[in-house]
């Protein structure tokens, strides 16, 4: 199988995330790009996932004696300079062609934590090595097999990785149809699985999904947790009743997501679900998000409505494949940026102020949206 | 009158249902095709039909122990592959040249109960015949002349037809306005009815409609009832009181259905009448639900939301055009296929849990719809 | 000044109301139709009009025993057609070269109430003449001199006129930009108030406006009812406010209507204001109701709202342009008989019965409207 | 730094104030227009300033004995033609070669209020002196240095200036990438501020607001308010804490304003928040409005929530572009009479009976909005 994608490596010149995506339309392969940038089904779910953070205002407080406002944060331990970390994404090579190793490296410099995926195109040491220190959490497509999935948490413990994150919203994969109209197949390897699986290069998205196990449960959480010794995030809980679940079930953390509007599409938009979420968790434990990032304002109305982190996915995909290590820390550094702009403009010195913000609801509807039509994706 | 139709048989290739149409457009004549596909008035309450759908959402849950789901269900004491039956619809011989023979024998290879309109164009023991032993009902265009109705209860009994639908919602045909900007008669002939009424060959679905019993009242059912001794489904309730009226009258169940957007436009979307059909029911008899079916999805939030059985019109239409009994089959898999889907991610093994699933409202609109001006239809 | 518009009689073939607006657009000058279809500022009430028709939903009821409904009604004891009837509407000369002659005796025809409007093309003896017997009404742009006023309602008993509508919400002109940018003023005569005030031919619509009274108050109500002894409709109550003002001052009836969408935008769409005005006139008096009466739907919803009278404007003029007196008629029996469906479907057999007819209230909105903008005005 | 932009005087031809935005772009620099036009991020909150006046609607009275509104106001002492005021912009001369003096001009033949911007490109006592006598308010972007802040206000006071603006919402700038793509920089000076501080041509607006006191606090107000015995109105409070914060600390009035959509995206329009904002300060102070108006509607809706004076920015300053003073005097007199027809539709005689009008509630969206994309900007 022939691939070839973009293998850039230094700074990128754009003004904002939506700019940036259809930049990296043109540098990445088609399926590889449709891969990364569609939903499910009539991605009704991926476009409420941005147009949901209007359902919330942020009202700029005035005369609140602040100036340089600040994104540090201390998370478990770890120093960040911003609450806005990495997302697992699979087969970071369909973007560049150094693949995680790029991604880690740019996310280590902006100085925050990276979450490498179970479907990873580079093996687990060369991306600790990337990360040269930099926190890492690890996610993980559970197999039906425990002896392999022993094995995958010896080794992702042997690198010092602080976090485990449970995805448990795509226990199969969701209707992607733009995959199926691009006949869109893996054209890389995924070296952490696949000595184990029949996954990598030629496989479907579906394929991939069904090597790993379906019938997840509380049990797995328990399992994880006590075999690692490490905190499980669980990925997907967006109701009471699933954050009573998992935290019952040993979880150290709650990441709300719907993976991108990638999985179930006719579901809430995660934001939406964040607010539910968030008095569900109660402050029991800490709570990611993730889900429709794509401006400084979404990540403020995020860690205002709950979140204690909040994770990127596409757009640092999208940096990756315009700049490499670069591009991905650029991303970052300019969502940060905006970040800082509304903390100033909202009265808000430091991440606590932002948590303590009061949003003000929305009572009205707006026209003004994401159009993922615009891409042409097939 | 000379009608040339699409005499496809085959498997087709397609991702969903709205693909699906726009390509059955280019098989079906433009007459035909404006018949099938269009609706009343404005088609606002078709539009509305499949935006409603997102006025209630599916939360995925998580860690629920779930695996390959089924939507096997056991109905009347039929065993069904889905609770996705096929809708009555006139006329199949518009769509393909079989007519009602393939779309039996596609609804019977994949496990489902086949509804047999009175405007069929096929008589009714060739449909039997095709069918194969599968559930079978009768829809009823009631006659102005109860000989006529004892006649073709009788026939109905005679094929071991196991319930009758008595369709309340269009005792006059709605205002399609397609159709008479396309001058549409029909080119073909419906014998169930046609040895007593002057239907089929050049005849207007007004006409038709007109030679059927406009003054139906609760006394049309018990009639049906005491003289079939089948069940009887009143077809058309959207509100208590009707569903109080026919559940008086004897009707067997309620089948909660606008007609498709095809009768009386500036009513509401069938997916939200059913949300009050169910409390009105409460129970006491099944329901079946039509009227927007296009996705997975859909089917899920109609189960979720108190029906018992939802029924599929127009994408089987358009299967049947594009592949005959294989396309019929095929589009009934491909929607059973989405529905597993989401099973799965809404972390439901069996059809009973679907039932008994809380959807969530929806407190926003969204600008993603369904628009039917696209195929340009006159 | 040289103007010449349609001369058209005779039969029109037409689908639906908005076909016949484009139609009319072809054969009425383009200044004059701009006065014709256009409306205030933004035209967002103009819009709001139409979409408002939305905000409540008809429930088909079935088995409801209905066979061939009937419009039938009597209203002040004239037996009508149908509850529609003829809103006044200026200048029919602009429409038609023979103007109101021929709407009357469409209206005539149609069996229905014509309201003739101070702006009328033709003299009061002709329109009359051209009823043949049919019920009149006469609109009232009120002079600043009750001389001059005293006259009219003179000259209006003469012709046996039955009751008088005083225009309350057009004591100026509204903000037609579509007539400023097409520099549009009337290229026809006002014979019934140019004997005494200097409108008609070169005048713009401002100008006729400001020679009527600005100042109206209840006196002026009372002066007409008085010095009549006929009853007065007073056009443009929206709130209780103004019907407890009107009826105070000796109202008769209360004619709710935003003078379609072309006086205050900004304002609220006309039949949601019909929702409040039926609960503060409270069967005290008979309410007439204008403003975006497209489809027979909008009819039905105006009477179970509370109307008991619905006048048409522009589609009637529509209908005179293209087909002068036949045309005129054709448009009354073509909305009719869009009523009679609706009431059929809906289950109501009378007039009655849709008055007393619950809609559904609709939570919800929809992107279905109507475009002006497709007419490009200017 | 070569810039050349209009040098219009003389009456300019246009139907409304969205014309003249798109006239006014053919003669302004695209660099400077998209300056002037745009707004922060997704200009959402852009979008919402107008489109949130549908969010109440005016309910048009009738018989209310109105004849010629007048729009005359007394505030302060001063006698003004209409509420309608100047809200401060910066750097005219973007718009036309004369700048302030212009503008002055025309504000002053209008007959209003005029507020200068820190940013001015002309200097104090030209400004006054094109007032001729008319009120003049001075706003301030304060300084970090108190003595550069004294001079400015003893400057001011010299100059007879009536009332000083602390620029509350804007300590840096927002996110403006219509500027970033056009890589806009300053072509003009800015005297006022000048001689203390680095802007002026060449440089960005970014480094023009970081040069003025991020620091702002309830204590600035105290400082201004103390030192030089003006009224200060405060300009950015949205919300009843940030209304009280400003009060406490001794401002003379309140002006509700989200800086034209330029800083915060993702913030409340600004006319919902004048809701909120006339509620928190229950008449103890006067309160300015500005953000969104395009209409006279918008004037009389703005007033009938509360606002004593409502201020008007772009259309100025489009005004200014076309036709100098005289294109200046224009927008505002086009704008007060569309405000004088309004408020004879309404039933309103005096601005005190549009202050005392209660408008009615929008239960319901419309599509109908602004498209600022329309303009292409970058």
């Amino acid at each position: 199988m022939d691939f070839k994608t973009s293998n850039a490596e230094g700074p990128v010149d754009f003004i904002n995330v939506f700019d940036l995506e259809k930049m990296a339309q043109k540098v990445i392969p088609k399926g590889a790009f449709g891969y990364i940038a569609s939903g499910a089904g009539d991605t009704y779910t991926l476009h409420e996932n941005i147009r949901s953070f209007n359902h919330k205002l942020i009202v700029p407080h005035t005369l609140m004696n602040v100036e340089n406002p600040s994104t540090k944060t201390v998370f478990d331990g770890d120093e960040l300079s911003s609450p806005l970390i990495l997302a697992p994404v699979a087969a970071h090579k369909l973007a560049n062609e150094k693949g995680e190793v790029a991604s880690a490296k740019g996310v280590s410099e902006f100085g925050t934590i990276y979450t490498i995926s179970s479907y990873s195109t580079v093996d687990l040491p060369e991306v600790t090595q990337a990360l040269n220190g930099s926190p890492e959490w690890f996610q993980f497509y559970f197999s039906k097999d425990n002896g392999i999935n022993r094995h995958i948490i010896d080794r992702v413990k042997e690198q010092g990785i602080k976090a485990i994150v449970l995805t448990a919203d795509a226990t199969v994969g969701g209707n992607r149809e733009v995959d199926a109209r691009n006949n869109f197949v893996f054209p890389v390897n995924m070296p952490i699985v696949q000595e184990y699986l029949p996954v990598g290069v030629g496989k479907s998205m579906d394929y991939v999904y069904k090597s790993a196990k379906q019938k997840l449960s509380p049990k797995d959480v328990e399992f994880i947790a006590e075999y690692s010794g490490l905190p499980v995030y669980v990925k997907g809980p967006q109701a009471k009743e699933d954050v009573d679940r998992a935290i019952d079930a040993g979880a150290a953390g709650i990441w709300v997501s719907n993976h991108g509007g990638r999985q179930l599409d006719g579901g809430p938009a995660a934001f939406d679900s964040l607010q539910e979420v968030s008095k569900a968790v109660n402050h029991r434990v800490p709570i990611v998000f993730d889900s429709g990032i794509r401006r400084g304002q979404h990540i403020f109305k995020a860690l205002a409505s709950g979140a204690d982190l909040v994770a990127l996915g596409r757009p640092a995909i999208y940096g990756l494949a315009l700049g490499g290590s670069e591009g991905t820390r650029q991303v970052f550094e300019k969502l940060n940026e905006e970040l800082r702009l509304v903390m100033q403009l909202a009265g808000t010195q430091t991440i606590e102020d932002v948590k303590n913000y009061q949003l003000r609801d929305n009572h009205y509807e707006s026209s003004v949206g994401y159009d993922l039509n615009d891409l042409k994706l097939f």
